[in-house]
């Protein structure tokens, strides 16, 4: 069974896609074809639109889902016309929420993931800087800065962690490589020695870790299953005797990680 | 006014809070407390997350607002008792898709935001990898295989533009400076000739600029606004010469400035 999901947005079209895709991969059985129709400011572009979605229902025979994050009423009412299950996500949840707060809302059209209040915006831009710029271990100063410091082998997912803890949450995450140099003496990096309560370890299946490796440089000792299962052995073994806790990445997704992290550090999210 | 918000989730939270954060900046005149609490999986935990709950309510003085994504029908029932407003986003919008789909949902935790299909994944990942290995210029090797290099002078958002398109997309976006050598001559840099189709701008305010980059160099000449003035106003002319068209990042976010891209430049985005 095929249909059509649309996301629709007067703006970034985020929230609408988040929304529609927590939901629509409840039903494994239905096959979801997935378009987002963003940035619909006017009557016309609504229109537009309207025309899309009714085209789709046509081709498939049956009518399309609509997942709506429009603000203004205007084209709230316009997009209702539409031949589809329109999810109306304020018409859903404004209306309980002013009665709540006994406050109208403001109606206003991007307010979420807008650069809103200019100094949380630098602090979210400078937590990305932070992250890249200590990527991989290239550098150790500044390191005090770090809310967070992940350790592992190469390729356990140390930088998508880190780049998503930055982007999404401001979190300042440096991550710093355990290489073979340092698994055979069981001693941690020297640059970390000043920061063992900021950090955390990530492992993986060796399986898993020799496949990785194997897509960068096939048939090289580095991504040899001995040499994968060795490292990982050394690293568990080493992060165990220093205390660092850790996760194994190998089903995690990276905000998976990310939020597992998060929630047991106790690190406080910043929300954008 | 102060209201305590509690985003809860049987998984990573991410959808409460986007969900959630996406309707509470409607309220502008509300000061509001946010919590995340996610990974609740058993009643246990729920009832601890209550009380927590609970307990913000009379030191606020007001029934807090619970926005749930909880998925379990014990956990979701249990979750109502808290005595707070329970905004229960799988009651509200599984039924209907039910209806609509003639089929049940899963009722399966962890659908969204988790490991998926391993070959999206694994693209998703060498999305961001790509754009890691390919910020700032810093390798002209693989441009070939970018879906969109962003260019512009130093600090006007390429780089967290291009971990948003990899990282939330799976966009392999490359960035690319132009810098004074290039402006003053007005050519783009060699290692772009070949890929004009592929090249998108970003500019920005000189007074922002200079704000921007005077936090990192204060008083140098590259942080001065005359200097900002100048590079900006050159790279414009050399954009708008070789046809690459360009946003203005001063007042987009993040998110903002890269679905205006894809939906400019007709790129999918694949969802995660």
């Amino acid at each position: 069974m095929k249909r059509s999901v649309f996301y629709v947005s007067d703006r970034t079209g985020i929230t609408a896609e988040m929304l529609g895709q927590s939901l629509i991969t409840q039903f494994e059985s239905v096959h979801f074809d997935r378009h987002t129709l963003p940035f619909l400011e006017t009557l016309e572009q609504v229109q537009k639109a309207i025309a899309t979605i009714n085209k789709a229902g046509i081709k498939d025979g049956r009518r399309p889902i609509v997942f709506s994050t429009l603000i203004n009423e205007e084209l709230r009412l316009e997009i209702r016309k539409a031949d589809a299950l329109v999810l109306d996500f304020f018409e859903i949840f404004i209306s309980p929420l002013e009665a709540e707060l006994g406050a109208p809302s403001s109606h206003a059209v991007g307010k979420s993931h807008g650069t809103g209040d200019i100094n949380t915006y630098t602090e979210r831009i400078n937590a990305i800087n932070f992250s890249m710029s200590h990527d991989d271990g290239v550098s150790s100063k500044g390191l005090a800065e770090a809310d967070i410091i992940l350790v592992g082998v190469s390729r356990s997912g140390k930088t998508p962690t880190s780049l998503y803890l930055a982007l999404q949450f401001g979190i300042k995450a440096a991550n710093y490589p355990l290489i073979p140099e340092d698994l055979d003496k069981q001693k941690l990096p020297e640059a970390l020695g000043a920061y063992r309560k900021k950090l955390w370890g990530l492992s993986i299946r060796p399986e898993r870790l020799h496949q990785i490796r194997s897509e960068r440089r096939p048939n090289s000792s580095y991504a040899s299953l001995a040499n994968c299962r060795h490292e990982i052995q050394a690293a568990e073994a080493m992060m165990r005797a220093h205390g660092i806790p850790f996760l194994e990445s190998t089903n995690m997704s990276i905000e998976e990680l990310s939020t597992t992290i998060l929630h047991q550090t106790g690190l406080a999210r910043h929300l954008y």
